[in-house]
């Protein structure tokens, strides 16, 4: 929604939306040199709205704000600057390895998770033996977000499909699925039906493709199920007949918009669920970061700022 | 959804799905011969849904359940009958004039409120003094339900605007927008665009009418606003474009269904409700039973059990 | 706890904590010329505290407010003042005969209520068929905070006992009591036990009397049960053994102080609950102002001002 | 509260309150032979209480439950056994080496921490970040419980105080706290005067000793604070003066008891934390098993039975 444009009273701007950093200098007791810290990339001017004064700018109703690298704010493609230490997230060096992973989309889901959970406590959503097992999830997309979204919801015990148009799967996809127990599933017209007679609880889409494919996502829904629009549809419409709604009303079904993340609490949790996924899953962790440049590696660094490659999880330019 | 259906064993049953008693027998201390009571007409089979089992039905899984004089489950149009005390609401005799209008839909409205509130949790949705006075509420249709859940949201303390297509509104309209301090307004192609530039932070659409107007619901809503589905639409479709969903993403929107509710309780928050407005809204409350009968006026009975008159809210029918 | 001073740079302040006034003029389109609003009596700096920051004075860490007519702020006690919307609570004239009752203290229990509520979501606290009616509750003291306490509970569904150590009970006492449905119970030492036994769900201490009752009402907590303090102890000591606190951990139990309330929301709860009580408890309503007098009565309203009657619940001081 | 009985009919019990075993054989799709799991060790005969219904037995109002190898049920340490699946936890083979950590406390401690997250919800209780690293919290008890509580609330984000009464701390409380950034706090008499003037926004009781040192957690409360109550003191009285209690009131402050977990949730919680602090704190995990010894070690075993070593945090019998 928002265009880029450079910070107030300057006509360019310095790149960089995500990194790491190392503390040089702080006056903060909490900060120590050489102790590994990442910036928030989106900030609030606050002002008015309520969410943005308590911190919670992911929900803000005032639609001011700030990105680094990109909205009004210079980015962090330096090797030296200053920064507000409550806009700085610390890093454990143990994961620095993985840490970039912590950046969006990975912390913009996990406030898409805890928000989806916030809604479900309009009931009991956990199952007969307290946890989240019995629950049937779907993400739609295979790509960088549908990969770690499918992760974080099976990280939190649910039961995990994740569903494209590829066939075969790329292989990074299968071993991804295969270690950490997903059930890959390829949709076709066909089997968009036999998903909606097998029902869920919760439908994620990240495909950011046609909007038609949401009409179906719907109709796959259980009763009290949710479905969680991620991904920006980006052409298309949903054609949604009278008798679709009924069904939707009578379930008592939710659709929410999930996407807007990436605060302290949610790169915190970012970082937590990756030291696990460390431990528990060292195959699929080390498959998340596709490929490390070098910042001097000037042909490369452009390719990979330009396009995705296909399979393209996390691109970590080093600063050698 | 449920075809209506006789209780098993018997091929008729006695209709009946809204009333209120007086006790004649009681072995439960709580229940003394005299008192006014109102029995639940929608009650789950329970089993193994977790909602049932803790007195929720109305956010059942299992889709098992019978209601009073439709499916499965006799009515209470007899002069005695036996119910267990679980299922009886009772009524305080100051207010047994109005108590009728506790039944559906008043009860199911005080779910679907409850439910709103409950979604909202998700970020603060009070106003910088704690309550719902800066939130702009619109209920689209002005029939029963229409008018009732914008009385409701009022006593919650939002502004409230009651869409219809009707102009001049019903003279029964009218006043009881006047005396409850709602807003009434007559939609057209034209001024559904005044109300998307105007914003709402919630929509209820009550008319049960064409799926169409749901796109127009999706695109009046501000940021973190909630549509809430509560009449079955009963013809067309929702034509809803891509960047329509880009909005509603962005926006942290939510589509819910609300319809179900009736349970003790909402009987209970209803009839604390209706004390209220008897108080605060004498003239409204006046208006809210439009038509009473006696129950040996056989033709007026029939008539009313055949079909809604304009401007009908609700009708009581009276055993003398 | 906060000692009375005069507003900034003077050495008087006017009196008047709690009020009912006229609009006489408004440039806000909400309040109109002759409507009765009732001002908030205490008010926050605000500053940096989250809660002040989003309307929730009464949850304020930063400790810094100002109460009218007592600390920092002058009081209502004058023919005409300016104050800002935000502070003003609207009140329907059909119930400006007992409005005042909406102040402090009822104000204070909505928010005790609501808070006990909330913390009660740990869990399942509802009944199996969804409401409060299973559930104990016991309010020690009679005094007008225990009275309004008592019937509050009830209007949310509770069986409510009502405890104090006067025998017989005041005639206006055992009136509300016998129109509410509450239980009245006269305790000593032996009929403490007695409660042990019998067990509650729900315990609220009122009486600012000996901290030395606080071990009792700890003691007949039945499971996941809560013990709100609202009353300041004025004198003694609790001695609480080992066994007690092994019991309270084992039981889930739970002791908070529930003092602070009087925000718009509590306010507009309390004038709601008092117009629902108009219409279902006549008689209770007329009881709850003990007294009516007149501004020009010097000599009585000196004695209202110095001290309590026996049985006070509220003196209205009339402006005519 | 309990005391120790064998199952039903026998006079006898088999001993094994915690364990990790193989799946042999299985008819349920989703444990599959070769993997690892973990019984839970409480449960609950259900019946009539709707938080065991739901699968949370930990808030049982019924108190009717078994303990295996303790309270009417066999326990664990038999070479085969048969378990109904809804009570064993998958444990991934990657932790094996840690896994056992995950019996209580460590999951009572998941479960202590979620309800007070949860009582906290009744304000904001994050930070103007939206995480909690403003809040200062400390744990009584440098045992397993309170080092295992003091990890887990740094893993929330809280600076953590660890306070005890001996010193020098030994040397593996030191070095725990120092890689996990935890305060050691050695305090006195005299100290916990410093402690009160400091304050904290919660404050964990681990000591089980006695219930003298309670009045004072309750001074170091900030407003807004809580106590949780997990050791059961084990002699002693807690003497509270009036004016603490009108402290307490004033701050908003809860005490509450927060001893019952152990089930399926809080289990696979402990083990997604068991992994991350594998990543994280390498050192410290590997120092929270004091000690592993062979089941052929009789004598080794019987004494590891009998009695807790100084430093202890978890003893692992092996089956090799």
């Amino acid at each position: 929604m928002a265009t880029s444009r450079p910070p107030p009273g300057k006509d360019w701007l310095v790149l960089g939306h995500e990194a790491i950093g190392i503390v040089e200098e702080s006056s903060d007791p909490r900060f120590k040199p050489g102790e590994l810290v990442m910036p928030v990339n989106r900030r609030s001017y606050e002002g008015h709205c309520l969410n943005c004064l308590v911190g919670r700018p992911d929900f803000c109703e005032a639609e001011e704000y700030v990105e680094a690298g990109m909205v009004g704010m210079d980015g962090f493609m330096v090797e030296y600057y200053y920064d507000d230490p409550k806009y700085l997230v610390k890093v454990p060096s143990e994961i620095k390895d993985i840490a970039i992973l912590a950046q969006p989309p990975l912390s913009d889901l996990e406030k898409s998770i805890e928000e989806i959970l916030a809604i479900q406590r309009r009931f009991i959503w956990t199952c007969d033996d307290g946890t989240y097992n019995c629950r049937r999830a779907i993400v739609f997309g295979s790509g960088a977000t549908g990969t770690l979204f499918a992760l974080l919801l099976k990280t939190y015990g649910f039961e995990v499909y994740i569903a494209n148009r590829r066939d075969p799967p790329l292989e990074g996809e299968a071993k991804i699925a295969d270690e950490a127990g997903l059930v890959y599933y390829n949709y076709t017209k066909e089997s968009l039906d036999k998903l909606k007679k097998l029902g869920f609880d919760l439908v994620i889409d990240t495909t950011g493709a046609s909007a038609s494919l949401i009409r179906h996502e719907i109709e796959i829904l259980k009763p009290n199920g949710v479905l969680g629009l991620f991904g920006f549809p980006s052409e298309g419409e949903a054609v949604i007949p009278y008798d679709v709604f009924q069904r939707f009303i009578y379930k008592a079904n939710v659709v929410v918009g999930i996407i807007n993340g990436q605060k302290p609490p949610h790169f915190q949790l970012a970082l937590s669920h990756l030291a696990q996924w460390k431990s528990v899953w060292p195959g699929v962790t080390k498959r998340l970061i596709t490929k490390v440049i070098s910042i001097n590696d000037e042909k490369e660094v452009i390719k990979a700022l330009n396009a995705k490659e296909p399979g393209e999880i996390k691109v970590k330019i080093k600063w050698d």
